[in-house]
């Protein structure tokens, strides 16, 4: 059942205990939207902790060194109140679905819910959950209240993580007026913004360049630079942290010049996943869904069976058929 | 003379023929406030023309596309108005300066501003010129007069390229609460601004990703990876635009765990031009200052003459200080 923001923060003003479960691959959205609002349960004087099926990657330790781990203690047989943080379907939470089979509070913004909470708090206009708990966290202490205290800082801080991060530090097709407007009023509690893009978006591992460096050595173009293809092969992934691996999916399309960047991922033996990221000349969705996946427009992914050569004739062959069909808008 | 905002839309209207200077080496900012502008004073019926020392790089096409070219011809015998745009010194507009000894009007946001000009709107708070620009703008037309020309969206992009270049996308310390109230009113004008930041911060020439590559083979790291040094030899150099060598600048300080990324440039025989990027363990200005050079306290740069060895062995030293002497905040 979809609830009001209104009738969100009376939940939370009713309940004592909270579990606030991110998603699997936690990423900086569910991550910053589920510190920021734990951090004001505890300013309300409330216990609440973070849980998440996967470990945080390291950059995101910032978030959690803000939290006094004494409040995220729950009460001895506390009726734990179990919410989810940017989930949309509740098969995202990984093994953590057996343990909690009853989710008392969806927060989220994706298009996609499932609804599959006893309370939905959705505003799939936001492009991000921050954006959503940032209204919440207004419902539920005053402007005045929040700046007295020393956490505002940190969640601040935190729901500015998961604005950035999920419109690619405002550049997304995504942002909107409104996610500026939120920066703007979230600035005024100073946090150190140069800080947070840098790891979110700067920040390489050694690793990670070095798979670069693999990857850019063996690019191939078709169609006179029009798509640029990277291929990796398991050898190539081996050791490679999955984010460090993930982010090289937007290389190719980076280059001057390219329309489609394919990247080519072995998961095993003749199994590979693929990634294709297009400009307005290509539609990556209907090429990846006439290969069995999907996604969006100018992002898409599908996964094929075969030798690197037979996949990648394939993917090939369906890039072939809208370049000769001329398509120039979408 | 310092005017105001009032003063200076006082001075536009009572001109008909304007020559606006954008300063060498042209960035978002100068050309996106000059075509901003230019952009507004053909809607008020006044003949406007942008000049540059300097060939812009043809990621900025976008700007100059929507410019009615009719309206660049000034008049004949006209008195031409001479505004400079985002500069500093006179001496940035390079050769321009001889063709046009008596500045009129100067518009810019530089601290370090010569005050060269007959009459200066000046606003060293702010983080970029276009936003100066923007606040002139709504002097000189109503939002509703902006709105109803064809022109508005090209306009509110051009404002928004020069916000977005000179706060790196919203990242770097001048980022203020201001930039994202700007940039929310300005995407009410629905320009792409997805394309704007990939032209700006994503899209990279081939030969730019080769000279990343070639400049990451050589990386070398010191004091277990808190000082990484890239050297780019005249050879490496040769044949690469100014734009993909100058960003190569910024990627040592990339790489996890380095606290000083170096990168040392070859001008001229034993002649090597270095850029020096720190996090807060490392104060760059005090380093470069000590090299004869200069800048801010994470970004500074010098210029040494000698081998490559020595001037390294320069560099590393004056680092070794700041790393015995343990500072930790600065």
């Amino acid at each position: 059942m979809e609830i009001t923001l209104q009738q969100t923060a009376e939940f939370f003003r009713e309940n004592d205990d909270f579990t606030l479960i991110c998603h699997s691959n936690p990423d900086g959205d569910t991550l910053g939207s589920g510190y920021g609002l734990c951090g004001v349960l505890h300013i309300m004087g409330k216990r609440a902790r973070i849980i998440c099926d996967d470990e945080p990657s390291s950059r995101f330790d910032f978030l959690a060194e803000a939290i006094d781990p004494r409040l995220t203690e729950l009460a001895k047989d506390a009726d734990e109140t179990i919410i989810t943080i940017d989930v949309a379907d509740v098969e995202l939470i990984g093994s953590l679905k057996d343990r909690y089979p009853d989710i008392d509070l969806c927060i989220d913004h994706h298009v996609s819910n499932k609804n599959y909470a006893k309370r939905l708090l959705i505003d799939n206009t936001s492009a991000s959950c921050a954006m959503v708990v940032w209204e919440l966290i207004k419902e539920l202490i005053s402007e005045k209240q929040l700046k007295e205290t020393p956490k505002a800082r940190a969640i601040a801080a935190a729901i500015y993580t998961g604005i950035s991060t999920d419109t690619g530090c405002f550049r997304y097709s995504n942002t909107s007026a409104k996610c500026h407007h939120t920066a703007a009023e979230l600035m005024a509690y100073s946090f150190n913004v140069t800080k947070i893009n840098y790891l979110m978006f700067e920040m390489k591992t050694r690793e990670r360049i070095s798979l670069e460096i693999e990857a850019f050595n063996g690019i191939e173009f078709y169609w006179g630079g029009k798509c640029a293809v990277i291929s990796l092969t398991r050898q190539m992934l081996d050791g490679i942290d999955p984010e460090d691996a993930s982010n090289v999916s937007s290389l190719p399309k980076q280059i001057e010049g390219v329309s489609a960047g394919i990247v080519f991922k072995e998961k095993k033996e003749d199994v590979w996943k693929i990634s294709v990221r297009t400009d307005e000349n290509i539609n990556a969705q209907t090429l990846c869904s006439a290969l069995g996946g999907g996604g969006h427009i100018r992002a898409a992914g599908c996964t094929l069976k075969g030798t690197l050569e037979s996949v990648k004739k394939a993917v090939l062959s369906e890039i072939e058929k809208q370049i000769d069909n001329g398509v120039k808008e979408l």
